[in-house]
């Protein structure tokens, strides 16, 4: 049998940290030797999340005091709070520079230091790593993702829109400046803190809009867009928040560039993923719902036309805890570590 | 005591019967004295909407035969399905042309013949009511509803784009070739007819757009836009079904004319609705929430700043089954008898 | 014009709060001059509950430092959580002893002293208003809440397991050691305080059973029909939470003494509501939803066979809200104010 | 590599159907070479199902017309409506006689012709075939389901009580005459059939029982109950539906014999299940959600107390789809085919 990576899972008490537990337990490369939780340090896992109770996992432990070195850890999985996460993980890499990082948080996304202050409003903690990471979003940055010791996932939103607007803006296909993006997002998005808004009974039967032009998930978006257009891309993205736990769904807006109609901006998509085994185009005309990738780490993508001549309507749908979030830093790890692409991820939608 | 208006309610097994039921039973000037419904003819409105168990009601009835003449109707809200409609409001305007007609269904909402044909396949079966029906809503043809012997209640959807941009587009305030609508509607929108795509189990903790690129209420906003811009007006507008029972949220957005920013679109919008008892105009910036006007007949208009310069995204809420719908049909009632317009409709919103 | 009566709500930051700002908003004679929230003294009420944003109310204020002879306020509506209920009813009623108080709180629903401190840990701090105060609940105990300075509104789940049951155990149609009550309520009944456990990701498409043998409601249960049988009556009762917002529906098995059937139990809960306006028992063999009392002061009953000789299963729906909070305690209110029973409170349930 | 069985499903345009096409599909000896449906025979199953448009699967067909003998298949899985199933295994095994079957209807389950006749309206067409069905639940049946070739599998709300009660009945250790179930489902166990009452705008935010004193199932539970006490028992069971997709609750009143205290059967459940690798029984005091189990196989069992001496309440927590269904059916092919029995069916609970 083949020898299993030793895993750890920073921030295991959240959502990203149960559903990377919930995949790594069936992953046959993966044994999960540390979980931590700062505020529930000490306790079993199955007290902050019961559908583990059936199975055998380390108790969850505070990060303070861990020895990093003496961990020699494989991977770790960081899902730690935004900032914490700058800290942490230069402590780590500094101990034991062997252990790959594939890191959840928004900490590593923004390669420009300048845009990173702008966004989150102070200087950032570790320079040299945000220079080292690399973007995560396999489907566009696979080559890179294999040979870095630090991955940057990327947020659930703009993989919802990255995947479908990258390939058309790397094909100079679409209107660069008209692209308007719909956005939304099951409840689980919002993270598991206790906030009255947050509520069952303040979220269910009800629909909202949020953050309206001001969300910092843009940047990321700034910044992917005009890398692939090889000139600055600002777009209007508009997040919302569904009575679900699970799924984004994004609505995008374009105009195709020089005479380009929704069939062709179709024809680009499908050719782009033919072979990619985690995003499926839909025939044109058909658009995806959340509920059919619920569970797995499938993202479907749609093209129809819009009755107004050279503009398309595309829509998006992936689960924004496993391509969003957990499954996609799965799937990072299996590049880094040599492994196939899809293992321990492949599980198919749980519908309904 | 003020004498009450004998109603019928046409089509009462359904959502958009219910709604009006529901509300004529606390309405100070109304008797519910006739309640059809083709399929559950001869049963009490009990059995096919259990809520009404403790309350007196006519038993419903097929409408064949009826003697609208006899029946001396004050009024009817006619919630039958399209086409059918015209031939029923033919017969009983004909028989009886005394009585007022508020009509739930599409049938007289689009004056032009020639577009009715388009969108719905066949010529008008009453082209002669098509002519003389108006066009109701409240807030943007008041003067002519009060006159008005035949109503078109208006689309739940274009309700919730006309409210906020009417007074725009009067006011030459937004770009006219730019409008894109992203609407999101609770699945009562859909009806009540038995279709597997309408099942919880399909439904539930899932999201998608229906219908992109065709929709037909598409011709209604194509119709009231073109109406107060004095030139034709095309908008792109994709609707989608939430997994809750009510609520439409329309996310607007819109780029000002000459200089306007979003704070004047908001300006325009506030003194628009001043005096309104039924919309309300929420401090700049903040955006509503379909649960805060669950149950009731108020929507609210947000409006915030895009990051784009120059570009705003509006945003408004109403309960489709209420301003929708069966709210605003009795505010059209209303007007048409000479009540006061809020007469039976002020509940306040249920949250949560 | 009538005279409006002058009212406080106390603790209206919390779901029963806005509930009876809800209602007493459209109350013919009702004023509400104060409304109270500690940690949001100061905000207007349309930021902690934006439904209200169209609507005129008073600014929340902290309790302490009021004035209550002042005040002169003619009823106080108490939502304040549990023990410091005692403290606030106490200087109130020192200082207004005029004033009405219906109290939502469980702080004066036990009259015996030593229940309440067994129950709740501690001794009570108001033991004479402990004695003044009567049980509200209107059906049960209608002639006593009429002269009443002080009500005790009765709790959500014992509501629900009273009115079917209270009527059977006078007429000593049941047998008294074998109810048993198993109760299932909308989150809305956990409140608005900002828990894990409450999250919508952490209750939407689940259910589970809580306080299983422990619960405090076990205490009312106890002593309310201890009184109605003239003997000690302790009953199996477990809580269950819903995902859903509002409704609680009670499924209550009992065994019919001397030969009683479950039609004869039937027939004594029909003729005890007869004239009742806000319980409706449903024809025999059919149960009721929690659906179709939404937002409403109805509850209703339904009474079924078992296929066990002998053995009945009797069902009851209330919204938890309304007929288990605040509109029970609004008809309260009218009773104690000599106003119509149904006054405010009398609105359809709304389905769907 | 191991061979694959030759696998088909038939009645697979059902939500027990796409339930085993989602777990066989990462079945490792499992190949899909058949799927039948009768309304949607000609249609690719993602036009039924779209989540599964990434996959390779076999187009559905109609069973008529199908030539089993030729088709050679190791394991069919039955998931047809009743009575209709009775006949197409008739014919199936007559033709294929080496076929094995798991049937998910409720054909096979009842051993006596009588009971099934009295229950079901009808005298059984295929009464050999009812005598050689083994009763599928594989913790209590398993050396019988081995040698099989005709398994009738469970029923969802009979495994939610027989786990928790046949050991205990088998024990002797609880009282057989006053057992009450309450039974709490999800709705995808009432199937994907288009009815009003199973409307997401019928369902959601509302909850309620069905069937009182009649449902079906408890043939099931009197067979079983009383083979395994050996003498006649009869159970009160009342059904209600829940605003959820999976899960089943079931809440369970009993009294332990002779002294037996709550304690007593947690301790007697514990043991018997220790091994089980798809029942887990919490700690004593601990109750499940059926949150915790959606989407897996497991089986969460929970035992209390009640205050009432000698009572306990004993909960557990299924999803109805997979350990109350095809994942239940995969077990007993994994047990009939000589498979591990765990294989396909591991994966962990997704929550939330």
């Amino acid at each position: 049998m083949a020898t299993k990576a030793k895993i750890g899972v920073l921030g295991a008490s959240g959502y990203t940290g149960s559903e990377l537990v919930r995949m790594l337990l069936r992953h046959p490369r993966a044994e999960i030797v540390l979980l931590t939780a700062e505020r529930s340090a000490g306790k079993p896992m199955r007290e902050v999340f019961p559908q583990f109770s059936p199975y055998e996992l380390p108790t969850l432990v505070a990060i303070e005091g861990l020895d990093w070195k003496a961990l020699a850890l494989d991977v770790v999985f960081c899902a730690l709070p935004h900032a914490t996460t700058q800290k942490v993980l230069k402590d780590l890499l500094a101990a034991a520079p062997e252990t790959k990082v594939v890191d959840l948080s928004a900490d590593f996304r923004l390669s420009d230091t300048a845009a990173y202050a702008k966004w989150y409003g102070h200087e950032h903690h570790a320079p040299e790593l945000q220079k080292e990471a690399v973007y995560g979003l396999v489907e566009i940055h696979r080559r890179d993702i294999r040979k870095a010791r630090l991955v940057a996932n990327p947020g659930c939103y703009t993989s919802g829109a990255q995947l479908p607007l990258t390939p058309l803006i790397k094909a100079k296909a679409i209107d660069l400046d008209e692209i308007v993006i719909d956005a939304k997002s099951g409840m689980t998005g919002a993270g598991r803190s206790a906030k009255e808004a947050m509520l069952f009974s303040e979220v269910s039967e009800g629909f909202n809009a949020y953050g309206v032009g001001k969300h910092r998930h843009m940047a990321e978006l700034d910044q992917e867009f005009s890398l692939a257009a090889e000139r600055p891309v600002t777009v209007t993205f508009t997040p919302h928040l569904l009575p679900q736990n699970r799924g984004i769904l994004s609505t995008i807006y374009v105009r195709g560039r020089r005479g380009r109609t929704a069939q062709d901006l179709h024809e680009i998509l499908s050719k782009f993923y033919a072979k990619e085994p985690f995003v499926h185009v839909l025939p044109f005309g058909e658009t995806p719902h959340t509920r059919h990738v619920r569970g797995s780490n499938m993202t479907m993508i749609g093209v129809a036309a819009d009755r107004i001549e050279g503009r398309a309507i595309i829509i998006s749908a992936l689960d924004n805890l496993v391509k969003g979030a957990s499954g996609q830093a799965i799937q990072n790890m299996n590049l880094i570590m040599g492994y196939p692409e899809t293992m321990g991820i492949d599980q198919v939608a749980l519908f309904p």
